[in-house]
């Protein structure tokens, strides 16, 4: 094995810093747990048939067509695998014939979603959603700085990335039922847990921080139309529920070290249960990219780092109640935008209500997405010695809508 | 076997006419799932390993823990099982030895819910909502009669009657975080669904129909301090999310034949998708017991078959957008409340937003709850030839906040 497939090859940031999980199948095979590394997928069951893995993680996890048994098995057995996965990439030989090409698999939805918890969480965004939907009430709701506001979405219809997204048909007003005529992306960070504590019990931000196995991408299409008329007063239901994309790779918090940073001063400070001690910002770089009649446009740019609620005080909010949380439910961090207007990470802002259409490069405008447009979201960091982790990328393209 | 036991003792609403599924378990053996007749459960199991039940229905879906597997079979499924558990019973004999007294048994939660999906659509409760929480509003939400308003709830949390609910912590105002102090119930009517078609695709209220499994009783715990900080604009999160409880067993909705009633009429009329050629109200008897210091008081009384949106209008809805759903997907009515003030069916209304405590027999007044009430939900309904349906009922004691 050269030294570049073993740490990825150039231009690659699934790394040896990185290892982020996923589920894959070969033509004919069943689906199996596998690590990205370069242009490979390490096919984790064939490390554990021969005994390469720790004792700890029993090998059948690795044989399943969703992540969910390794997340049942929380911290210490995801850290020992990493560890050993870096050992034996390091020592080669023994882990080469575990690599399958990346381009002889199919990808498929790492997780068995349990529940699905989409914040509200980026400052710039609900100011822009209040500016543009409430422009009758104050920009921010009263309890925005207080707790990080969420709701629940669905999760039998969490998609991996690449499955086509159909524009949904929906009531628009009294006696309008139609297509969407307003079908938008948001651009998203989730996360993925382990089990939570049994019994089930109120998690500090620090301790929630634990209980967090990996970050993926999140595409949450929204059907503006459909949402304005139903979600009062009980909050998005079919404008969000036809689908919600996510990356196909799970990329392990402990990849994410070399970005973590500060993030902004939260005022007032939170609530006993929400304070950190540690720096829980991400510096994520994020970028949007819609494919209109064969040419890509770059529409948002933005980083994670600004974002006002930290992953580890969405999960510790959630669990403020006494509500549980299982394995494989996922956290989305509502959409990311920055100050910038090139930073905005939803249709809705970026053309503000639709209002303002955006220019596209070599002529035409965007408005909201058109059928055949596809949208595909990336995202990288910076590793901790340097190099860059990537993000799966999620993407899907819009079909035309049924009947 | 005597006809009391094969049919159901006197005063048993658990007949042959109705026959609703669940899971138990015996003191030191593994949960199956089982049938309530009378005072017994049919453990289900026992006679499928004695070739009893059909030849198309594998005997496996009856030796797990949740009734998953039998709803992924399908009507055909469930009817011929529901068609030869009524030869069993009318034949005697083979089935006797199927029988496991009730009280012997710990009754679990009968479905793993993959999406909890919670409606709006007692007309009555969202007038009295409307007027309480948003005085200022008019009393409905402009989409309220053309589509059923639904939202997500956490199907994580759904929980069987009988578990103890702790009353949560939240965030009750600016900086105010503690116990809250206005814990309500809802009185619900849920309904669980076979497997959705495949490939998705939105189904018409009369397709509906053959999609609906059976029905349960739901109490949708709600603590409205929480609430009113937290659901602008997303709906309801924490406020819902620590408890959601179920009546242990799912009454198939072919008991529910001699129940089903002309719904109130439309106003406009439903949208074509929504619009029901077959009478689709349930005539259900609902009643609500608040046990307090050891007196019961029954503090609602009402009747389902007043509810604006039928349930195959519902589950309709939430496919009109494409979304598929699965085996297991919990979709409950929103609170029911008729419009007399002993027929509402939530705290909130009944002492009109905690301003009108109700005066309790024998002294003392009913606000919200307190540590140490036990609510109970007790449903039932006529059967095909007369005679009483029983709903499983659904109860919940409060228990003081932890810390």
């Amino acid at each position: 094995m050269t030294s570049a497939a073993r740490t990825g090859p150039a231009g690659s940031g699934f790394t040896i810093g990185n290892l982020p999980f996923g589920v894959f199948r070969r033509p004919g095979h069943q689906p199996r747990v596998g690590v990205a590394l370069g242009r490979d997928v390490i096919a984790m069951a064939v490390l554990a048939e021969r005994g390469l893995l720790p004792e700890e993680v029993p090998g059948e996890v690795f044989r399943r067509r969703h992540l969910n048994g390794l997340l049942e098995l929380g911290p210490s057995a995801w850290g020992q695998t990493r560890a050993r996965l870096q050992e034996l990439i390091t020592d080669g030989g023994e882990i080469e014939s575990a690599l399958v090409p990346l381009d002889e698999v199919e990808l498929l939805l790492p997780v068995r979603v349990g529940d699905y918890i989409d914040f509200y969480s980026s400052l710039a965004h609900a100011e822009n959603a209040g500016l543009i939907l409430r422009p009758e009430a104050p920009e921010l709701p009263p309890a925005w700085r207080h707790l990080p506001i969420g709701y629940h979405g669905k999760a039998g219809t969490v998609v991996v990335s690449g499955t086509p997204v159909t524009r949904p048909w929906g009531f628009t007003g009294p006696g309008a039922f139609g297509p969407s005529t307003k079908l938008d992306f948001e651009l998203e960070v989730g996360f993925v847990t382990g089990p939570g504590p049994v019994p089930p019990r109120p998690l500090s931000a620090s301790e929630a921080v634990g209980y967090i196995f990996g970050v993926v991408l999140v595409n949450d299409w929204s059907a503006r139309d459909l949402q304005a008329f139903e979600a009062r007063p009980l909050g998005p239901f079919l404008g969000k529920s036809f689908a919600t994309s996510i990356s196909p790779w799970v990329v392990p918090v402990s990849a994410l070290e070399g970005a973590r940073t500060s993030s902004p001063t939260q005022d007032p400070p939170p609530a006993a249960h929400l304070r950190l001690e540690e720096p829980w910002g991400l510096d994520l770089d994020l970028k949007v990219t819609i494919v209109r009649g064969g040419q890509a446009h770059t529409v948002s740019s933005t980083s994670f780092a600004g974002h006002y609620w930290t992953l580890p005080q969405q999960l510790a909010h959630a669990t403020s109640n006494g509500a549980s949380f299982r394995a494989g439910d996922l956290f989305a961090s509502g959409t990311v935008s920055g100050e910038g207007e090139g930073q905005r990470g939803s249709l809705l802002e970026l053309t503000w209500g639709g209002a303002q259409p955006v220019d596209l490069a070599g002529g035409g405008r965007l408005g909201y997405l058109e059928d055949g447009d596809e949208v595909i979201m990336r995202g990288s960091a910076t590793g901790v010695g340097g190099g860059r982790i990537d993000l799966g990328e999620v993407r899907g393209a819009i079909v035309p809508a049924a009947g």
